[in-house]
């Protein structure tokens, strides 16, 4: 594929690669030697990071900084006179896009990969994970993922005991319905504040804690005419927010809008073929009939999968175009994007049997269904798929990789030949989305399937294992990206957790054995359930409260850092404080 | 009443005075002589504070450091051997609560409150307050009241001007209804968002806006143990959170329950005077019963003012028992103990009316009994009877006090002696805790008695130039307070706002109108009343969380301060960084 390989280096000794840019073969000679000028104007003098930074650190500044390579002006590309440039045009970014650059991707570290790989998955017995070993390799915020996905497993544990019996020994009376119900609001309410506890002790021991938002550097995608930082007075792209805010109002809306009808259409149909699975069931109901009655809700599952996919990439589409300056609020946006949408399409049909039809077989049966099939589908969407697509693209160098994992006599060469046709991992989003509607699943209709808890917690204990496992196997390694908590997932799952308390009061109100409670008038009825939801209401807004985001004694290390920064800083500028008050009181006495 | 009088200075030369420590007659000259030295050891050396410091500031730093003299190694004060003192005990609390310390108070300076006190109220045309005068005379935290309550009686004129033709014409159809309750509701929730900015923009041009509270002193009350302060390693008294947690749930707690249980008492025997009203009333109707039918109203409302105040005494003895380290945590515990008392205390028995009774006439005739009667008794026990009791406590002096105002040749004793008869002032705590009720009779049941805002309105105009006067003429002037916001009173409003969005909607479910739009069945009316109720709250929540609290103008400012002062550390200390990246970069090209 490459004519020739070098290992380049501004002093000529050999070293240790961190970093593979790919580019196609008959790239022009001008092109490549102005690339490596503008890459080298970005070095600084300075002491080197080796041993200081873990390797994922010195990976994630070399992105850094290839990402911020932004032409200045330049009017194109040395030798491509079509590829136009102007002035804050993220070079590598322009490049990939005109197919000139193929990749950029940090390499894997056999020796660490292996003893990380061992302690991960492979020791037989069951044992927390390595996160601090994670954290180094891959960086806090595949570290933050994992962590989140073990504990939420944990977490989730306690409901999945107390959910077995009452599955089976199918136990509905009013108040052990209520106590499960009433449990697993506090619960959830109270395991994703002790989450947000977990990591920040975590991020602090990471040093990431107390990283200021303020300066994220503009993402790659992010484009513009060159103006002045109003903050850092830095020369950079700049782009009006009137014009990001009128993309936003006149196109995403209306497109999520239009994507959520079609969804409620879907459904519909799904609606039909359900009544015409049940009438030929009730025809000649046979065995096979009896299976029928699945099929619709399978079908239904399988859909949806296909639509949040496809609506996935949509949606990165238009978040991208909406030409967010900073990663976080083009995440935000993102995010929000998604969840309304895939939120709508998991779970309308379940809200539209619930409430609307009000029939609590169909709702428990479709409910397993979608749960069940949306997690085989998601396993094999996760880890065999890419897997598979890659046998198919490089058997040969599929095998090879495989083995190479073992010896680690394969020339550099070879390695990184083999990993640059390793499929690329595209960042923990789709796996916390995963997360966010497994929850769903166990919260929202909790009191109605009590054993959707324990399905989440053996779907979770298999991810951890498959999610490892692709990540060391089968993925190219994924730059570290450094972060403080999981972000907006914190927000959407306490949303989440809120609407799991309407949904299960309204279902423990319109179960009969709570109806038979309130024989006399429905009103009653009512009023309590509203009654009882706006207290557990209340009582979780309380609690979010009361519990404090950061442990104590984190607390008392980080102000005891701020008070160390601020007396140095009273060193260097010297304030009259309570100076020469003395000179000023005046006493009055006898 | 004093010997001598002397201005005392470290190089003897005469200058302005700032505070005044009002010993006993007889105090033992060693005494005076110890705390002299202690005052002065707490004196460093340092720049001459005098015009870079607004007299505010400086009269806050005396006050620091005074409260923050604690004893060392002395066993006692000395000359009174009984007057025990041990390491940490604050010195000035200890000789106050003695008694040889009558009082410590700043000093009022006669040019400047002339100036202030013509440009707030007695310029004849209406205008806003001189904010920034305010700030620099009395500090940050009253000028943010002011600016609170002029803010919240702008605020409030929108809903006074929409409710007038509510009463007049007594519109109570159900669309005029709703739209009523529902403005409300939005605008509530509105004003408090934009005030969180406007007092950001406040804070921020006093330089408080970014004050750190980690760095916040104990508070003058605070005893303990000397230790040693994990963040700032100083010796310090320390007290055992366990200790405190006990004093708060085994007496605080139970003495709360108790005078709610006591309101709960009187507002029963409330009821029972009113049917006995209402009783001979309905015998022989005459103008006299009609005005009898008042009367248990104004009563009770007058009962409750007095527990309010009685209550008010014992909460602040209570938290100060339970001994907390920051004055903000003090505070937040004594208005959280106030506000649930006061709360239930005013607005139980409206409550009771509205949902236990369901009378709607007696609701708004309490209503506005309730609100007008608590108006007039705040104006007396607000203005009146300081300044009264002030007269009956020294009448010559009172007179002369206001010629003083007026003439500054005056010598500095005569102005001494004038000022510490003065009564004093108690900080901003009830002034705010009236607006939280007067918030709460608007809001609470604002679509029954439209008229509400209207009667607020005006009491907040009068309450305006009262406070100012009372200020400025009445009261010792009190020492000033940094603040960046108004704390825990917006947390306050807050959930009253939420707490209003209930209640209004209950309200509406209620009326005789809404209940015909749904003759059939009482079941849906509740349903759709409910979702409605929940559709108000989201949007509340989404409107809180997408009005951003600082305007972006001064986010910016303050990032860039972050930003430099990042810079300024950077340079301190050279990490490195994207040194010497580009030696790793490798590449494969033809």
């Amino acid at each position: 594929m490459q004519k020739s390989l070098s290992v380049y280096d501004s002093d000529g000794s050999t070293f240790a690669p961190l970093v593979v840019i790919e580019l196609v073969s008959e790239t022009k000679e001008e092109a490549i030697a102005w690339l490596l000028n503008r890459v080298r104007d970005k070095q600084q003098d300075g002491g080197d990071g080796d041993g200081f930074l873990s390797m994922a650190e010195c990976q994630y500044i070399i992105k850094h900084g290839l990402d911020n390579l932004r032409a200045k002006d330049e009017a194109h590309v040395p030798g491509y006179p079509k590829m136009k440039l102007y002035p804050g045009k993220s070079v590598i970014r322009r490049m990939q896009s005109k197919g000139i650059l193929v990749q950029v991707f940090p390499l894997h570290e056999k020796e660490e990969l292996k003893r990380l790989s061992f302690s991960w998955f492979k020791k037989i017995k069951l044992s927390f994970q390595p996160l601090d070993d994670i954290r180094h390799y891959f960086g806090e915020g595949m570290a933050l993922y994992f962590g989140f996905l073990e504990y939420f497993t944990l977490a989730l544990i306690p409901m999945a005991l107390i959910g077995i019996p009452y599955y089976l020994f199918d136990w509905e009376d009013y108040d052990k319905f209520t106590v499960f119900a009433g449990f697993n609001l506090v619960w959830c309410t109270v395991i994703l504040e002790l989450w947000k506890r977990l990591s920040a002790s975590l991020a602090y021991g990471w040093g990431t804690l107390s990283r200021k938002k303020a300066f994220e550097e503009p993402r790659p995608g992010f484009h513009g005419v060159l103006g002045v930082n109003p903050v850092t007075g830095r020369a950079e792209p700049l782009y009006s927010n009137a014009k990001r805010q009128l993309r936003i109002y006149l196109l995403s809306v209306p497109f999520v809008l239009l994507c959520l009808y079609l969804s409620l259409y879907v459904m519909m149909i799904y609606f039909d073929m359900e009544g015409w699975a049940l009438m030929i069931h009730d025809e000649e109901p046979t065995f096979w009939t009896g299976l029928l009655l699945f099929i619709p809700s399978i079908i239904y599952a399988v859909v949806i999968e296909i639509m949040n996919l496809i609506y996935r990439y949509a949606a990165e589409f238009l978040t991208g175009w909406e030409n967010h300056r900073l990663e976080s609020t083009f995440q935000n946006h993102l995010v929000l994007k998604v969840l309304v949408f895939n939120f709508f399409n998991c779970f309308a049909s379940l809200f539209y049997i619930a409430f609307v039809m009000q029939d609590m077989v169909l709702l428990r049966q479709s409910l397993a269904t979608l749960l069940i099939t949306s997690q085989i589908l998601n396993q094999i969407m996760e880890a065999f798929l890419p897997y598979w697509l890659q046998r198919r693209r490089n058997k040969k160098a599929h095998k090879r990789m495989i083995k190479t994992m073992e010896d680690k006599e394969l020339p550099l060469s070879e390695q990184v030949k083999l990993e640059a046709d390793m499929s690329t991992y595209l960042g923990t989003f789709d796996d916390y989305l995963e997360l966010f509607l497994l929850f769903g699943y166990v919260s929202l209709f909790s009191c109605v399937y009590p054993l959707a808890a324990v399905l989440v917690v053996l779907n979770n204990v298999t991810e951890v294992y498959s999610d490892a496992f692709k990540m060391c196997k089968v993925f190219k390694r994924p730059f570290s990206e450094p972060a403080a908590n999981i972000g907006v997932w914190q927000l959407a799952f306490e949303a989440m957790s809120v609407i799991a308390v309407v949904t299960n009061c309204a279902l423990i109100g319109m179960s009969p054995q709570v109806k038979s409670y309130f024989p006399e008038s429905e009103t009653q009825l009512i009023l309590w359930v509203v009654g009882f939801e706006h207290f557990l209401l209340a009582s979780k807004f309380i609690l979010t409260f009361v519990i404090p985001d950061v442990p104590k004694h984190i607390q008392i290390k980080l102000s005891r850092l701020e008070f160390e920064s601020l007396e140095a800083l009273k060193k260097r500028v010297r304030k009259p404080q309570t100076s020469v008050w003395i000179s000023w009181v005046y006493e009055v006495y006898g």
